[in-house]
């Protein structure tokens, strides 16, 4: 549908192999993370593993509980804890994946029918406190009252963020800033603890974690601004969720934060009829993706993820120097640069 | 519609009193536990204060808490932590009931609108889960793993149970062992954890966590018996939710489990149409409860929960001889003989 736009200085094709390569340097722990999450989504209630496997079979990318084990190594944790950590934020991840799909009835997730399609969005609620639940849990055999702190704070602030966003639904005044508020909270919070808490576990000093939360936090919205990004310029089969998504459920991000800025009165009133009003008519989301390309809405949202994504890098320069913080740096290409 | 069972021994009027001279006892703690909640509910997303004030302001029995604070005290506690547990109960108990009214689509709750029919369902998720990971963060300001483990596993067991209730709806085969594992799940673990926890902060030996444990499983055990007794033996205005939401719902409590497994082939088709198949017509409800009345299943319901309550009786007698345990025990009479 769009030509999806790239950035001078990307490398096509380089960053799957990127994610691919973290994954290989962290096989074992990620292989012992992986059998952590199917025992603990274990329950004497049939319905919970059934439904929470759906979800966990299908895959995904297991960036955030890498992002833990990474950090962890990097700062020469030699311990388990690590293992615990990356599946609590897994948990808390897939909980939050449960919900997010109640809330957007979305229909379709990692290429496969969503557990509330399948199962209704009443046991998609109780199985994602259940895996929430379960996720407290691992975090408390962490035994640091400092993980557990950074944890919940961040489930709390995810909470917020997801709460801002449907308050901004639909909304097309939205400021950047607003948006900026929602994707710091909904995702890079949980980016932010899952590298820090790999920190925390190795015992490492303040300037190390913050470092850790700062790499974290800006590698976070950088991978949101680039999914915002997809939701217009990619296709089905590659996203493994539908095209256009956002623009169904009216969600406002920055694309059409920057074409409503840009637009003139007419083009203000068509997002004002599709986004705000819901009326959406056949070819409305082509116009949509041409009005974003004529103002370099797209394009300029990928820059803005290159820009966190610089600020990701430098916040690297401050830890450890050793295959876990190249693989960590790689990291940034995958996620910007993702070429689905 | 229905004539309220009464058993003998109960005093007429006296349990409401029972819960308020517990009140009158831990007013001081009680009014820094509703200031705790009322702080730990704000926010800068202004949707989350306004959602979980509408449920707070309701009011409420602050039973969960009140079991916190008593706890503590009775085992001679002097600091600040209960005050902060107590709000985390709170806050569990809260989230719990905001899913739980988007999981059974209720209309109303404590009287008032419920927070899913004024807001949605989506904000009622999202403000649940922002609610429960606040009850997360007052709790690692505790800072005992011991109360974490504790209270972190009940969050997962409550979920369970309500997993597992949502599997026995419509299930007229359902088996009073099968309703006695949600209702010790759903209900009985938060209030066992909310009397543990108390012992715990105060440093208490096992003998007497133990104690408050078996004390607050089975008072919650006899609470919901109460509970399920009254959807079809109480009145609207009294239970501040509709009478009857059980049978409109199709739940399998107790009272139907007894009368299924008591009732001839006609009855058990009149319960399979009516909560299986879900086909409800007027006078239906009238029927159900006829028929609960002629084979004694809404009184065998609240002899049971006279059997539990004599359990949770005999566990308080290992605990300190004091204002709060006689206050405690008084809790027992409140939740059994609740004249609504």
């Amino acid at each position: 549908m769009a030509v999806i736009a790239r950035l001078s200085g990307s490398k096509p094709g380089s960053s799957a192999n990127a994610l691919d390569q973290l994954k290989e340097l962290c096989a074992a722990d990620l292989a012992r993370v992986n059998q952590t999450i199917v025992d603990r989504m274990q329950s004497d209630v049939p319905l919970i593993p059934e439904l929470a496997g759906h979800l966990v079979a299908a895959g995904g990318k297991r960036l955030r509980p890498l992002l833990t084990l990474a950090s962890a190594r990097m700062c020469g944790y030699q311990g388990d804890k690590h293992i615990t950590l990356a599946a609590a934020v897994e948990f808390i991840h897939t909980a939050t994946l449960l919900h997010d799909d109640v809330v957007d009835e979305s229909d379709l997730r990692r290429g496969r029918e969503t557990a509330n399609a399948v199962w209704g969005n009443q046991a998609s609620v109780l199985v994602g406190d259940y895996l929430f639940s379960r996720s407290f849990r691992l975090m408390v055999e962490s035994e640091s009252l400092k993980v557990l702190d950074v944890l919940a704070n961040a489930s709390a602030v995810i909470a917020e963020g997801e709460v801002a966003q449907l308050t901004t639904a639909n909304d097309t005044t939205t400021s950047e800033e607003a948006y900026l508020y929602v994707i710091r909270s909904k995702t890079a919070a949980l980016f932010a603890a899952a590298c820090e808490v790999g920190g925390l576990i190795a015992g490492q000093a303040e300037t190390v974690t913050n470092a850790l939360e700062q790499y974290g936090a800006n590698l976070g919205i950088a991978f949101q601004l680039v999914d915002d990004y997809l939701d217009y310029a990619s296709s089905a089969e590659a996203m493994g969720k539908e095209v256009g998504d956002d623009f169904r459920d009216g969600k406002i991000t920055l694309p059409v934060v920057l074409a409503m800025r840009r637009g003139d009165d007419e083009e203000r009133g068509f997002w004002r009829r599709t986004l705000e009003d819901g009326e959406q008519n056949d070819g409305d989301l082509d116009h949509a993706v041409a009005l974003l390309q004529k103002h370099d809405a797209l394009s300029d949202t990928l820059i803005r993820a290159r820009g966190y994504a610089d600020t990701a890098r430098a916040a690297l320069s401050a830890l450890p120097d050793n295959d876990h913080r190249a693989a960590l740096e790689d990291v940034i290409d995958f996620c910007v640069d993702r070429a689905y």
